[in-house]
């Protein structure tokens, strides 16, 4: 009989977005049952959600500390294995940190930290303790995602030459922030750190394109906007980016495209061929070769050939897998990842493939390249 | 603390593609554990899938007799709620028979039984026991054919003439059965029934255009075909059904389209619009009205307006949901009247949507009136 | 110095919409030139359009017979090469047939006649008379199309199993022939013929599918529905045809598929491959392997390979091309084998691959086959 | 008796992609005859085109100059009414101002000229000489592309915040100067002007932004680059456009998009909803309300209500129209100008609605503005 995963959640409670979709996606493969949490810092709504989510009461705490001591103190065999951070920006670094030092695996919402300096404490921390952390850019969790990836390795693509990533949405086209939990946060500097869109979206794109390119990137030039009056951060934003090997890539990101869902999408081209993939049809990819018919590369089908993908999916092609599958994925690779170290085995090399502090950096490295680039009226800005 | 409701798998071993959907749509939502499975008839696979589950020895079981009668005789706090039955349709009614019997619950998966006199057997078993008995026609689930359902009621699309619905799959183009447990089962008379394609994923087609419409069938004329050489049944099949009230469908259905994957799709039009659906990119519909511009509906956004598709969605618009969603659906409602019914509730309106016995027998009437019109040449034959 | 083609025109006066399509498509290659015309019964509405067309008044004629009589009196060098006949179907046949036999020759929009029989003489003039004969079913004319047929005759798809051909239209949803001019003549028996929808656009998609596949037709069985009320003749019908050799069509029209534009579309499935194409986005193709990934063929591009569409195609990939280029594709065609007919020389098999008066039959063949059967309850018919 | 407009070319002669639509695009609507034409440098080959297009040999000439002298001398009934320019760009200027000074109207491929400072020179040219010009930017000739002006002016987005604008294509991903004519001029400095991919498909985006939005830009930030080795401009390029009144455009143009053949876009997004537009359907725009459903425009659709995109289509709703359809637009318009013209009636409003110089200056400063900012390493540059 194995064993599963056990979770425990700080944040989460009523109103949240990410939250539930953290809870859906750990659950759906059965490797990994929820077993605590510290769903607000209001005690009552804490105690509501857990009883919700079928927890006893000696398991829902009323602050990341206590959780984190409390667990601490249980048998092995009982207690979390990993806690999930899904609360807002500025309250990720001290509870990660603390339950890091406690001998505790991490699973953290992007972006990782309010800041880079956090960030890099935060990969001393792993480094020391030898824990795992699970930073959970959704995209990158995707089966064409991966097969995109593996792709370009491949060299399917040859040298790759322009890359356009961009992440549209309209959802905070008005001044919202009154009505709405999730722009309240978002929207104020205090809670999301320097940026606002760029920091909530444009890191996903970011990490898109690295994930799947592999390109180290050299330096940016960016333009961050606020449209919506008296808007404190950026709800857009436009960014040159240059890799080292000469490719060059375009990212947009805004949050004011008035009706765009979640458009984020991105395409490749090479001196051979390009890729095309969108979220919002996330189980089509096309391949275009630099001459002859285009391809239409499916999920889970004869079409979609590298194991890493073949790995992150679950039904038939046809049976369209969507973005709670995307963010299962992370979890779990991660609980695999986890498995394997509890049962003392090298986790194979699929298991492991999710991102992680070093990816965290990254983003906030690039939070503070666009913001730094902006102030300059879009002077270019070396990566550090 | 809520309890989660337990389930028992029928099964769903080494090789099988919908038992592991089955539990994933299960587990999504937190609302259901399994604790017990008979998963093969070989012991040997049986006691390895069930290890694989995380569940303890002693609920991993041989037969499905075993399974129910041990399961009986635990305390109520322990033993399953309901059995979940994901075999090939020749092992759906005995065991669904002595469950209901034994006064558990039961989950079916779809055509319901072999025959249509097994399912008004059923039905009876059902009325007399008073437990709840799902059937898994999972297209029901998503939350666009809810909108559907809900516009049509509401009368947007006036009278309805015209509809279409298709159900097109290419992968039992060739002759693999040999090689393709799936297919072996499918295209065996003794196991499959009286129909191949028609009642594989006919019934789902016939069963999503009653849904939407609410129409009820009076007459059909069928032509079936067997392609593929030496296959004992259809792989392919089209029908004229006529609807009381003058509305006329084509229904069609082929697992010979090579290369479609799993091409689902309705259009239903009315003296005043319509309503175009697509299984493959299911969270857009395209409502037509008779003059103007069409409109994109969409999942979990504000241009979806009906309850029941809110109450079954999970994430904002943009994020796609996908099949194992809508059949996460299905066993998400099934729990929440099963919690209601354990807590002498009312369950809500939209929790007692899915599909039940009395779908399964208009599926069968489907599957033996489509192959006696097919076998007179495609007379006209009369619903029962 | 070349000489361009001289044609004449019948009908297409005010108001009329398939008179300036035929004008645009002849005019677009710079091949014909207008020359003279009956545009109307009506004399002053027959000036008025002439006069538009930059025409002198004397070759504005006020009946057919008048232009055809003094048309014929004129040098060779000056009259018209062929006759254009754009009107209502029951005035089909009477100026086609006298122009034939004054030597000219004829283009016929669809269907050819208003009767089977009708045809059926026509053909015998155009055989003794050895003019040439243009039937304009313009969706052959799209280099697609032609790809298509180029396909499966070269063996892409294996055997052919089963094709679905679909017309929909929404436009006649409503009673609408009291202030359509359009509508009007084509719900009216007695200008239309003996059927509604299924002549007007039923043939269509049957020519279609014949042009693609090559396939002959054996039986029938149709039904055919007038939902409008007090409509006389069909607006809406649906139809099993079985081809020689086994494989199968599932043909449908309507033209009441509420806010539908003009949705003819083919999807044809043979034993390697399927192939699907739809009018409303013309210049892409997807071809489907039994296995691998879907290839999207695109017009004017390397990924399209037949002389015959890259014949009919006219700008780079990418630059779509429309509704006029493929009824233009007909003209041009027609136009160079009138060009090759004058000079002695052979026409290329390009320029002769136009609709001609057999399809022409084939279509009216098709009409009565529907026609017969809806009124014997979806009886089958044998082909004549 | 209506006169038709009279044309003489200046190029298109054998192996020409552009000269032939332009022949095309003029034809169609029957409103303009060609006349006379000097189809290459070579006479040889003039002739030769020259008589494929049914010419006479006195009308066939050598040169632009013996063309417009001779041309002079013709009586007005007979000689063209205006010429038509589709040389490559640094055979513009000479030939435009000679035909405009001898008196006639003048159409010309874009970008306008080889330099700015032609361009300037030739609009003072017109001025003078009072003669029409026609610059023939093709995608503002598409009627969902005057739908879209219209719908920006009358508001129903509000204030415009962000506009992409993209004209991605691939055909110059491999160096294919040697063995492709329409690429040898366009990567040529002495033929093509400062910029390769930016004059070639960069002023057509930049001039579809402008011409929607009725947006002026006051500064520019841009990057260019020439993957392709050895190239001596460039053949990608990306650029951030400052608005009066805070809009944002983020204009991307490539020729290495590997497997991309014209995929020109725009998407407009402000205060109340947002517009979405591609050249490869182009029959179909997206609104977006920033609340409810996205509406699907179409062309030739009730739901299409301005008077601009009704003048500028030909066939009803669903039968597509293409490139040679919107390059035939602004012929039409240009057309029904020089006829209006020649009565002393004022034309219409929709019929003046053709690009003209002040777009080809426009277009140029464009150029400019990317060429100096790149060679600054993207710094912003004013215009001028």
């Amino acid at each position: 009989m194995k064993k599963k995963i056990k979770m425990g959640m700080l944040g989460g409670g009523p109103g949240s977005f990410i939250g539930p979709v953290h809870r859906m996606a750990a659950s759906l493969d059965g490797l990994i049952e929820l077993v605590c949490g510290c769903f607000s810092s209001n005690p009552e709504k804490s105690l509501q959600t857990g009883k919700e989510l079928c927890l006893p009461e000696n398991r829902i705490y009323t602050s990341y500390q206590e959780m984190i001591e409390k667990e601490a103190q249980l048998p092995a065999e009982e207690r979390m294995d990993f806690l999930s951070i899904v609360t807002p920006n500025h309250v990720h670094y001290a509870p990660a940190a603390m339950a890091l030092e406690a001998g505790f695996n991490v699973a953290l919402d992007k972006p990782i930290t309010f800041s880079l300096e956090e960030a890099k404490s935060l990969a001393e921390i792993v480094a020391r303790t030898g824990k795992r952390l699970l930073l959970t850019h959704t995209y990158s969790g995707y089966p064409l995602v991966k097969e995109a990836r593996f792709r370009v390795q491949r060299g399917d693509l040859g040298k790759i030459r322009r890359v356009y990533v961009e992440y549209p949405q309209g959802w905070l086209s008005t001044d919202c922030a009154a009505v709405n939990k999730q722009a309240a946060w978002r929207v104020d500097p205090t809670r999301s750190g320097k940026a606002g869109c760029m920091g909530d979206i444009g890191t996903h794109a970011f990490h898109l394109a690295n994930y799947i390119t592999g390109l180290k990137p050299l330096e940016l030039c960016a333009e961050l906007n606020s449209f919506v009056p008296d808007r404190l951060l950026d709800d857009d934003g436009t960014v040159f980016i240059r890799y080292e090997g000469g490719a060059r890539c375009l990212l947009s990101a805004s949050q004011v495209c008035a009706g765009v869902e979640n458009g984020l999408n991105i395409r490749i081209y090479g001196e051979k061929g390009g890729l095309e993939w969108r979220q919002d049809s996330p189980n089509t990819m096309i391949f275009r070769p630099v001459d002859g018919a285009a391809e239409m590369i499916r999920t889970s089908t004869p079409s979609m050939v590298s194991p890493a993908a073949l790995h992150n999916s679950r039904v038939p092609g046809g049976h369209p897998e969507g973005f709670i599958e995307a963010f299962a994925n992370l979890y779990r690779n991660f609980a695999l990842t986890l498995q394997a170290d509890a049962a003392n085995e090298t986790p194979c090399e699929c298991c492991t493939d999710f991102p992680s502090v070093q990816d965290g950096i990254e983003g906030m490295q690039f939070v503070d390249a666009v913001v730094s680039s902006s102030a300059q009226n879009a002077a270019w800005v070396k990566w550090e």
